[in-house]
């Protein structure tokens, strides 16, 4: 698998741009749209939350009853959640904006309609999304729709909220002798324990698939992907990942769980691993990524249970911001995970790019360095791992640590 | 009932001391001694985390396998958890220190035994507790025993780690015609999210009532007391709450579930409570007490799984502290909870000394005013109450605000 490209506008057929639409903030990209020469095919993953914002019952209807697309618009000021019938006026009246708009501009062979138009937001939740604003910054976005690089690091750009960085990635993979790309762009910082679903996450690739088997591999990647990163405990009303596919590769398309439909599931479990990472060394805050493996447990849903009662602790998280070895709490937050198991028989370690240590064997600390110990902790990627010592089971999760920044940020989010 | 008295020397027979015995800091109290002058009945609750600390296993074989006590002494400085076969030693040897040491003394009428000696610890998790200081402690506190309000007060101060106010309580109450009176002392600030049980609490009763209704009253109080209390998600590896009682106050003892019984009942569920609004007001860091009412539920069960989410939200608890009406953040927290409702059907209210307001109805915000709300967030106990309008189930979480403080305390706590 080749990663030197990145962005959404890697696989053929696919354009993108950004603009200053003015939705909430000013003097900063806060819209984005993705747009493919050709029909595509549509997956996607949604929030688990009970609070659904319109936006993701605008793209379930889309992905669930339709399941074809062509682009996908989205801005980054107000998340259209807890907005009632207002909300979903919204998401209609940008869609229609967006099909009309490509239409007028002959951008698209065949007519476009307002169910091609995936729709996504993130922001504050409850304010009503001018909807003037957004059919100006998809007039803004048509003409400067583009396959390059560049346009889709713009994108990548606009989506953000609280993000410090753009968080791109890209694959090409050989299948059915055809090389075949896959490009994706993300946001998320805070409000992040995906479930079933994740963030914003737009995912493009030029492979010949059904939808069928689209959806498959999506809904099958992002349990070891998003699922596993937390930032701070909180499922968002917004959570969309969405995988568009044009089929301009040229590969036979797959409609089965062949060769190579487990080729492309591998090069997007990988896409979306490092997208994972990329949010949860960008939380809220974070100094430093947390990463947390458990292996040797009783089964895989106790690991992932494990792995994320490690990686959501308030308490661990502020002990590796203060690069304090503080197995304890790791080992309590093991204990009150929900899952039975003997804690004489848990081996802990501590390593990053500084080293290794044990830190834990036999029911109390093992012999280590504390110096050593704080060396590796200061790091900006630092790995807990755990061996239950009780079968095979294990996951990694992702979380990032908790700072002062964090509560500065989100004291005053609004404000 | 009445309260104008606190502590764990208002019950008739019960004594406290204090003292500095240097197990982690110097020149605080860190040791305390509850010493009752006829044999308690005694009931327990502990931590239902898998690492549990080696007192809890200390007490609850006297709980579960012995029924009666006559004393608890606790430290601390170091919580004598994931400690192995040592702090189990420890536990043994301390409690031998204190029977031999009362028997020297002729404090007790009757031989103490090491089986009448309960032991608590609270602490840094993994370190070894040096046992010679513990004896130490025990020599000193001895003769220091008195049941004088201010012996009480010296000890609630000495089982004091991160907590900024000792937590002290006292209720009277008239039961077949007799006062009898029931005095509380506990601690905790942070590792706050118990279970089953909790923190450290210690309460004493003069009340008459059998080892069996004991523990049923205690168990049956702390689900909605203790139990619903959060600082930071992170259930304890020592949470433990004692209830002694040692007769002395001439009722007829209780033995069954009948209105002396339920007067019981109501004077512990008060006290308990009291108690547990007092540890989420000083949680680590925190500025103010947070209260999560969640009514018209589908049942109990999901109201309290409702109320939890929301006082657990760290982006709710972020908002509170920057005194924000981010009433979106409280819908979020009640949609991941994992219980099914309608959005649309919910109201959210806020509330304090200062006003109440509206802030969410009909699935959108309310027609409220963000001065009027911010001035009602910046109250020292705020309340947010969610009507779910699906039943009669009801519950009440508390908890705290998520501060800059929170963070500085645990980045370096071992340091």
């Amino acid at each position: 698998m080749s990663t030197n490209k990145t962005g959404v506008t890697l696989p053929a057929g696919f354009k993108a741009a950004a603009a200053q639409a003015g939705i909430k903030y000013q003097n900063r990209l806060d819209m984005a749209m993705i747009y493919s020469e050709a029909p595509c095919k549509v997956a996607g993953t949604f929030t688990t939350n009970q609070v659904k914002a319109a936006p993701v019952k605008w793209d379930q209807h889309i992905v669930y009853d339709c399941g074809t697309a062509r682009a996908v618009i989205c801005n980054s000021g107000i998340a259209n959640a807890a907005t009632g019938q207002e909300g979903m006026d919204c998401c209609r009246k940008s869609a229609e904006a967006a099909a009309n708009a490509l239409n007028a501009a002959n951008e698209a062979a065949a007519p476009v309609t307002t169910d091609d138009i995936l729709v996504a937001s993130t922001g504050v939740i409850g304010m009503q999304i001018p909807v003037d604003k957004i059919s100006a910054g998809v007039e803004m976005m048509i003409p400067e729709l583009s396959p390059s690089e560049e346009s889709a690091h713009l994108a990548a750009q606009a989506i953000m909220t609280t993000d410090t960085v753009p968080k791109e990635v890209g694959i090409q993979v050989e299948i059915g002798g055809k090389t075949v790309s896959i490009g994706g762009m993300c946001k998320g910082s805070g409000m992040i324990h995906p479930n079933m679903c994740t963030m914003l996450s737009f995912l493009t690739t030029d492979a010949a698939i059904s939808q069928e088997m689209l959806q498959k591999a999506l809904s099958a990647v992002v349990v070891d992907t998003y699922n596993m990163v937390s930032v701070d405990g909180d499922t968002s009303t917004n959570d969309t990942v969405l995988l568009l596919a044009n089929g301009m590769a040229g590969n036979d398309e797959i409609t089965e769980e062949n060769t190579d439909y487990q080729a492309f599931c591998e090069a997007l479990f990988e896409i979306n691993r490092q997208l994972a990472r990329k949010i949860a060394s960008d939380g809220e805050g974070a100094t430093a990524l947390f990463e947390v493996t458990v292996k040797g447990a009783a089964d895989k849903a106790s690991a992932v249970t494990l792995a994320k009662s490690v990686v959501t602790s308030s308490l661990t998280k502020a002990a590796i911001y203060g690069h304090d070895a503080n197995w304890g709490r790791i080992m309590c937050a093991l204990g009150y995970a929900g899952i039975e198991f003997d804690p004489d028989q848990v081996e802990l370690w501590l390593t990053s790019a500084a080293g290794t240590v044990k830190i834990f064997e036999n029911g109390s600390a093992a012999d280590y360095s504390e110096e050593e110990a704080t060396k590796i902790l200061s790091e900006p990627e630092v790995t807990a791992i755990a061996d239950m010592h009780q079968g095979d089971g294990e996951a990694t999760a992702w979380g990032c640590d908790l700072t002062h920044e964090y509560v500065s940020i989100n004291a005053d989010y609004r404000s």
